[in-house]
């Protein structure tokens, strides 16, 4: 049995109009209209599948297909909303591909032993209210009505005010929780969002661990002059010291700290950012991942003396704010397991790998086995209307994804 | 005789009022309503000194004083308009210098030879139509009509549109021009706008260039991809590449260029810019000065070489724009002696220096010769609010400026 390639083009190719570009790409913000209209075309979808739809509190959106027991049932999906310019893949992939699935059984007349859910995450992007994988979070139970209300997008609404508006009933935030034993496994396939898998010529990808970043905000201060009348050796760039710092950063995940370690300045803000005046003040918003969390704590303590070093050679001020200090996640080798026994069934060329971004399945890890299916990016690219996956890999993706929670929803314990 | 810092502290705060902000420092930007209400203040003070005040068609507002001859005569003054957030000494204290002058010249009943003029240029900061020191550019004819008309504000205003809202009339342009044979002398005083006469405590600062700038924007594109997905060796990060060239800058100009080779990047802007992306596109603005126009064009090409070496070692694409290609001005020797001598019949220390900023000055050296007193800004800061200079060196600067002139103003030839 093999996944349809028209049918997964068929909801790829309508999903990419709720809030399609011109130039290509989509903006389809958390809980939009662009996104809300994506989720009455999946809702339909998934009735045509015979799947029973129920939405959460948040708006968390899932179709139940029973099994022939009343076991925990397995959990599979992604989310279809996007960053603003993004792709038609970022999380679309993971949910029709769990669509497919559903439909391959049905194609088949099989009927599993557990149930099956198919789920749609709200808010998996950080975009819209600068927290990522908000759906996911409140399943896992780790934000509170506090918070959802405290999160709010750039023109003043809340996640809390934006669910409302929706029609969902964020005051039942409670009832989302999902607790041990309420599921057997969760997988999600997502496409790479990197350049290995298609470097390396692998149309799978098995995650083994989700890297969590540490973020940080760097303030750096030294003197606004005027370019023309400060002679070099009497200035303080706050400018100069920042290009020190990035350059550091650049060196100590590339040569210093561990193998899987990446660092990034995402921005830079220069005050006053004016031609004829030295930058007074620099602000920059940093990134370090790995997967293992003494690595991270190594490059992170490398970089802190990089910073102090070049504050006290060229007489700046540095202030930094730790932002998130997240920690590594482990797959369920369970899981791991599972897709490469289907993978290699199913004889296709696949490699063992880290995700470097956070996704959903993170936030289900405390409560059930969890594993991911990647599946390549072309050219790496993700977040920007070029992300593009091969119709073929999607398919690939989904037969592993059918062989995997096939084996899973036959276990009967 | 000296300088009445009662009149110039009173004229100085008045002035200050007009787009005075709360929190020290002031707005006036060219033409604007508190611009027009300075220069109200200035015409009644101009006439309460017996000046015969001349508005020219772009605004320049000139103060006559009458001498015994009909000899050309000798100019000085600056300009009242400011940067946003500026301070209230910049241009400020040259106007208020000159007009000073003339009240000392009343108060010692001494008729001159020449007439003098005092003048407060129009528009000499860039901050409201990009361009700088459009009124004594007019002066010089180096702009046209289809020019200002082409000026525009961030609200479309033209300079034109500007001029003819403030009553003035600028299609009488050519008007403005002035020629060889004009005047006999310009001097303008200025604050220094940086940190040399401060540091080595030297009240008077003798102006012998004026450094010219070449600015260039770099475009420098990498690519965009995920912070966590993309390892080390697979980037192509705009933002490394940018760094390089900055602190490249900064070596070129410190050790490797001129004596007086300054080099600042005093923005940068980097796409899209957000903590989870590898920065895929990153503008600079770059700003090279010099006074001698080999060691400019030296710096220049050091920092090509520099930029050609990181596009080809990061594989990154590196465009340049060169905005100006100015050519430093030198003061007149004659004008250079005369403040020189004023400033030691009077026993202030002074310093022989150069200008790194521009100023209207330079604009009337094809016409006349011109030369500038500087005087110190505490800490070195201008166009801030911050921006200072003690009332004692304004008036030790008054001083300089009134025995200068009255050497000039009683030349018969």
């Amino acid at each position: 049995m093999k996944a349809s390639r028209t049918r997964i083009k068929e909801d790829i190719e309508t999903i990419a109009r709720f809030g399609g570009l011109s130039e290509g790409g989509v903006t389809r913000l958390a809980l939009s209209k662009e996104d809300m209209d994506g989720r009455k075309y999946l809702i339909e979808k998934m009735k045509e599948a015979g799947l029973n739809v129920t939405i959460d509190a948040v708006g968390n959106t899932i179709g139940r297909r029973e099994g022939k027991k009343k076991l925990a049932p397995i959990m599979i999906g992604s989310h279809l909303d996007t960053v603003p310019c993004g792709g038609n893949y970022d999380g679309i992939a993971g949910v029709i591909a769990a669509l497919e699935t559903i439909r391959m059984l049905n194609d088949e007349g099989v009927e599993t032993v557990r149930p099956i859910e198919v789920v749609n995450f709200t808010a998996e992007e950080s975009s819209r209210f600068l927290t990522a994988t908000m759906g996911s979070k409140c399943m896992k139970g780790s934000l509170t009505i506090d918070k959802i209300k405290s999160l709010k997008d750039k023109n003043g609404n809340s996640f809390y005010d934006a669910l409302s508006q929706a029609g969902f009933e964020p005051d039942k935030l409670d009832s989302v929780k999902k607790y041990i034993g309420d599921y057997h496994a969760f997988i999600e396939l997502h496409i790479e969002q990197g350049p290995v898998l298609e470097a390396e010529k692998k149309p799978i990808g098995i995650v083994t661990f989700i890297a969590a970043p540490t973020r940080m905000k760097i303030n750096i201060k030294g003197k606004a002059d005027h370019s023309g009348n400060t002679p070099m050796n009497m200035r303080r760039d706050a400018l100069a010291g920042a290009s020190e710092i990035i350059l550091a950063l650049e060196k100590i995940a590339s040569e210093e700290a561990g193998r899987h370690t990446v660092g990034t300045v995402g921005d830079v803000r220069v005050t006053p950012g004016a031609m004829n005046v030295i930058p007074g003040e620099v602000e920059l918003l940093v990134d370090i991942r790995d997967i293992d969390m003494n690595e991270k704590r190594k490059a992170y303590e490398l970089f802190i003396e990089s910073i102090n070093e070049v504050a006290s050679k060229r007489n700046l001020i540095i202030e930094r704010e730790l932002l998130v200090n997240d920690t590594p996640v482990q797959m369920s080798a369970k899981i791991i397991n599972t897709i490469q026994e289907a993978t290699e069934s199913l004889g296709y060329p696949y490699k063992i790998m880290h995700s470097g971004a956070g996704h959903d399945a993170m936030n289900l890890v405390p409560i059930t086995d969890v594993g991911m299916i990647f599946i390549p990016s072309v050219d790496g690219i993700s977040h920007n209307i070029k992300e593009f996956t091969e119709m073929e890999d999607i398919c690939n993706g989904a037969d592993v994804l059918y062989a995997s929670l096939y084996k899973l929803a036959m276990e009967d314990q």
